[in-house]
C-alpha cells in the first residue's frame, strides 16, 4: 500500500477501506508516512468529506494509536460526556456529582485548559488539596465506591489524533466536520466510555459559529459513536454568551457548588438538567428523559447532589469545607463592580471576548507555559435579554491588580445595552441518531 | 505574512495577491515554508484551480527563483518551442535547423529524459562528437552566426518549480491544470524566450489523456504566456500513437534527417510545418501561418534546412557526415523485422507501452543513473489506419540482444489489427488566444 494511492483514491472521490485507514493512522504516528502527504491527505478530506463508515475507522484507528483506557472493573454503565467547548463552562464539575447521585457511575478523564479559563481538571484545583493525578488503580476503586471520580487525562490516549492535531492546526485543515468528529470522539473512546453524551455548543462563544454546522457535526458524532459500539447522544447548546455567570477558577467553582444548592444561574442548571438527563438515560437508570430530569432534579433539591460533591472532594484530598464556606479557596485581592451606563436591555455578550478579559486577568494560558490565577475573573450579572437601569452592576471584576482600565473597557466594549431583546433559546436541538 | 493565511484564503476561495504567490513560492524555495503547508496549499489550488493571474504571478515568480538567461544580445525575436511530451517525438530536432533556415534565430536548452527514450539532449548526442554542453557566450555566438545551437539546460532554472514539482509528485498533486501551467511556462520564461510555441499533446501517450483537458491546459498557457509578454502559441496535437516510426534515438536523428531531406513520416513532416509556421509567424518573419509554412516548405525542398543541420552539428564538435552516412552513428548488433500475424488494418497502437518496449530495450531511461544505448529501439511499419498484409514487416526491433522474446510479445500485444479505420487526425486544434 501506498499513500500517494490512498490521497489520490479520495481525492477522486473513492471510499477508503478500513485498512487503508489503518495503514494512514498508523503510518502517520509512527512517522513513516511524512507530514506532507498527511497534510495533502487532510485537505483532500476537508474538500471529499468522508462517509460514516470511513469517519468510524478514522475515530477506531485514532482510539487505538495509544492507549485503550480499560474501565470493565467499574461497575455499570460508564457514561461520558463532552463539550465542544465554551466560555464559562462549569457543567462537568455540577453534572459528575449530580449524576453520581443517582447511582450513574463517573470515571471521568479531563483534560487542563489553553484559553480564556482553566480546563475542568484547572477550575478543580482552585480546591484547597484537590488531587487530579490519581493512580489507574485508585480512580477505579474510588468510581466503585462513590460513583464518581475525577482525574487528569494520564498515558498515551490517541497519539494519532494529537500529532495529527497540530498538522491540522497549521494548514488550514481544522475546520472539517469529519476531521472534528473523529478527533472527539477517538479520545472518548480511548477513555474507555461506553457511552457518552455530547454539548455541541455553537454561536460567537463556539468552534461551530452556526447552528447548520453544529447540527452536521453533532450528528455524524451521534451516527459514529453509535457505529463503533457506543451508545451516543447530543445536546446542541447556544454559546452566543457565556454560560451561567461566572468566568474564571474559583469563582466558578462557587457558582457549581451555588448551581448544586439549587441557587445557580438559570442557563446553566437547565444545561445540567437536559445533559444529565441524557446520561442517566443512557446509563440505563432510566426510561425516558423525563422520568432522569424528575431524578436529577430530586436528587439535586435534597442536597443528595451536593453531598456526593463533598465526598467526591475529600475522596480526592480536597478540603470539603469549601461547599460551605468558598472563601477557603483563594480569593481576588480586588474585587470591583461595573456599572451599566446605560439604562436598556442587555442585547449581546460577546462570549469570546468576555474570555479574553478572563484570561487577561489570568485566569486562563495563552500558552502551554502560563500559570494560572485560580482566584481572578469576571461575573455577569445580567445576561442577555435581561433590562438593566445605568449604574445597576453590570459585571464584577475579580483581579490581582489595580489597573483594571484595558479590561473594563474591553468589557464595556462587548456588552451591548439597547431596546428590548429575547432571551436566547439555550438547547438549540437534541440529537439522538 | 502567514503561509496558514494564505492556504485559508485560496481554500475558502480567495483570490492571491501578486505578493501572496511570491511570498509562497521565496518562502518555499528559501525552505521558510514547509513541504506540509506547501502541500496542502497545493491540494487546494488542486481543487479551487487559480485565475489567469494567478497562475501568470506563479508562474514568473518560479521563473525568478533562479537564473533566468538573457539572450538579449541574440538579434531578433527568440521563439522557444515545448512539447508536453509523447512517444518518438522528435520534432525539436527537425524544427531547429529548418527554422533556422528561415532566419528565425533558434536558441534552444533542452533537457535530457527519463521515460521511453532520452530526451532532445540526449538523442543529440547519438551523433558522434555532438558537444550539448556549450559556455553561454559561444552559445550565443553560434546563434548569432548560424541562427541555431542545441545546448542541455544549465544552471539553475527556476528552482521552485523543481521543488514543487518533486512535492507534487509525491502528493497527488500533479494532475492540476494551473500547477503543470505555471511549471511549463517557467522554465520556458527563465531560459529567456521572448515568444513560445507549445504543442500540447494528447491521447494515450501523452500527459492529458483527452482532448477537453488538453485544450484547457493549451488556453491556461496561451493565456498566462501573454500575459506575461510573451507571444505564446498552441498546437494540440494527437499522441494516440508514436508521432513519426522511430522511438530510439540514433533511428531518431536518423528519422529527422529523412525528415529534412522531404522522406520522412507524414505525421511528423506535417506536425514540425505546423509547430514551425508558428515559430515563424512569431518571429516575425512571416505575417500568416500559410506564408510561414510556404517558407519552410520551400527551405526543406531546397535542402537549406539540411543543410543548416548540418552546420548546427559541426558548430557543436559533431560528425556532419551522418547526415549522409547515418550509419557512422552506432548501430545496433540486431536488427529483427518482426512481420504482421493477419491482414487487416492496424487499429492502434498504445503509445506508452511501445514506448516502453523501447525503454526495455535500453533507449530509454528507468531512473537517473540509467545509461542510454543509443542505437537501440523500434521502429513502425504500419501506422493507425494503414492496411497491412500477414508476414508483412509490422514494426523493425533494433536490438544488442538477441533474446527479443518479451520484447516482440509485447510489441504484438500493442498493436492492433482489425477492420478498416481511419488514420486519426494529427492536429486536433490550434489555439491562439
Amino acid at each position: 500500500m501506498r499513500m500517494i494511492d490512498l490521497i489520490e483514491k479520495k481525492r477522486d472521490g473513492g471510499q477508503l477501506t478500513k485498512e487503508e485507514i489503518n495503514f494512514f493512522v498508523e503510518g502517520y504516528t509512527d512517522g513513516s508516512i511524512p507530514d506532507y502527504q498527511a497534510s495533502a491527505f487532510l485537505m483532500t478530506i476537508f474538500y471529499k468529506d468522508m462517509t460514516d463508515e470511513e469517519i468510524t475507522n478514522l475515530t477506531l484507528a485514532m482510539a487505538n494509536s495509544g492507549d485503550v483506557i480499560d474501565l470493565s472493573s467499574i461497575d455499570g454503565v460508564k457514561v461520558d460526556k463532552h463539550s465542544t467547548g465554551g466560555v464559562g463552562d462549569t457543567t462537568t464539575i455540577v453534572l459528575a456529582p449530580l449524576v453520581a447521585s443517582v447511582g450513574v457511575p463517573v470515571a471521568k478523564m479531563s483534560g487542563r485548559g489553553l484559553g480564556h479559563t482553566g480546563g475542568t481538571i484547572d477550575k478543580l484545583e482552585a480546591i484547597p488539596g484537590f488531587q487530579v493525578e490519581i493512580e489507574n488503580d485508585n480512580f477505579i476503586k474510588l468510581v466503585n465506591e462513590s460513583q464518581v471520580a475525577v482525574t487528569g487525562q494520564s498515558g498515551n490516549l490517541a497519539p494519532a489524533d494529537k500529532k495529527l492535531y497540530a498538522l491540522r492546526d497549521v494548514t488550514a485543515t481544522v475546520d472539517s466536520i469529519p476531521l472534528i468528529a473523529s478527533s472527539i470522539m477517538s479520545k472518548k473512546i480511548a477513555s474507555g466510555a461506553d457511552a457518552i453524551v455530547l454539548d455541541v455548543t455553537t454561536g460567537d462563544g463556539a468552534f461551530m459559529k452556526n447552528i447548520e454546522d453544529a447540527r452536521r457535526l453533532a450528528k455524524t458524532m451521534v451516527r459514529i459513536g453509535n457505529m463503533a459500539g457506543r451508545n451516543t447522544m447530543a445536546v446542541i447548546s447556544d454559546m452566543s454568551q457565556p454560560l451561567g455567570e461566572a468566568i474564571g477558577n474559583s469563582i466558578e467553582i462557587e457558582e457549581a457548588i451555588e448551581t448544586l444548592k439549587g441557587n445557580g444561574p438559570e442557563d446553566l442548571t437547565e444545561m445540567v438538567y437536559v445533559l444529565g438527563s441524557q446520561m442517566v438515560v443512557l446509563a440505563g437508570k432510566a426510561s425516558s428523559l423525563e422520568e432522569a430530569r424528575e431524578m436529577l432534579v430530586e436528587a439535586l433539591e435534597s442536597g443528595k447532589a451536593l453531598e456526593t460533591f463533598k465526598v467526591m472532594i475529600a475522596n480526592q484530598g480536597g478540603n470539603p469545607d469549601i461547599v460551605d464556606d468558598p472563601s477557603k479557596m483563594d480569593q481576588a485581592k480586588y474585587v470591583v463592580d461595573i456599572p451599566a451606563k446605560e439604562t436598556g436591555w442587555v442585547n449581546e455578550i460577546h462570549a469570546e471576548n468576555v474570555g479574553i478579559a478572563a484570561m487577561i486577568l489570568g485566569a486562563g494560558r495563552k500558552t502551554k507555559e502560563d500559570s494560572i490565577d485560580y482566584s481572578v475573573g469576571v461575573k455577569l450579572h445580567k445576561k442577555v435579554g435581561m433590562k438593566v437601569e445605568a449604574g445597576e452592576t453590570l459585571v464584577t471584576i475579580y483581579a490581582n491588580t489595580e489597573d483594571l482600565d484595558a479590561v473594563t473597557n474591553m468589557l464595556y466594549d462587548n456588552i451591548s445595552i439597547g431596546s428590548e431583546v429575547e432571551e436566547p433559546a439555550l438547547v438549540r436541538d437534541i440529537i439522538t441518531e
